[in-house]
């Protein structure tokens, strides 16, 4: 049986942030769903391509090399392998994932904010 | 220069139904926004899982072997590989897809609503 899955539904589930959850996965990419509030790690993934869209609320992503980018509702950036970024949340953010299976998210950074995802 | 993308801004220069735009690639991966309205044909795809989900509106899929499911604002459906499967939008729905570069949109069937897609 193939299910839907409601975001909104999902999100009020998830109560620790930067926690992502699997919600879906096709063709070995994982769509995954997190709540982030706070300061992440400058990092890059180095054989990764990697989707931030924001659901509700206001991202950051900040670059070593260019200046910062602020996602709101419905908007998304895919940031390139090998591209160093910081997400930051200034209050809570609701956050769609788009990445490989397998995908660490702190990328190349030895972080106490890496984990591994929950599946459902 | 990383820049986003605004799903509402994007789906307001699309005036074709069925003809999905890319707005984005990772991974060998395409999110594509397209506006739906009528019904499309009952398809698979081979080799390529297909994620719908809707921006707004409602979108039905229906499936030879399992209940319709509906789709509304925030709402996601993954389709995997070799399922057959029919949209069907009775007034227009946005929506954006995630597949694989080079997936055709209505898989095993030969049909007038074949395109490539348009890039930016």
């Amino acid at each position: 049986m193939i299910e839907k899955v409601c975001i909104r539904d999902r999100m009020h589930n998830i109560s620790e942030y930067w926690q992502p959850e699997i919600a879906g996965e096709l063709n070995g990419q994982y769509v995954k769903l997190v709540k982030l509030k706070g300061e992440f790690v400058m990092h890059h993934h180095e054989q990764e391509d990697e989707m931030f869209m924001v659901i509700t609320g206001c991202l950051d992503i900040e670059f070593k090399d260019q200046p910062t980018v602020t996602l709101t509702d419905g908007e998304f950036l895919v940031i390139p392998r090998g591209v160093a970024h910081k997400p930051i949340a200034v209050k809570e953010v609701q956050v769609m994932l788009f990445e490989p299976a397998g995908t660490i998210n702190t990328g190349n950074v030895d972080n106490k904010l890496v984990h591994q995802p929950k599946n459902d």
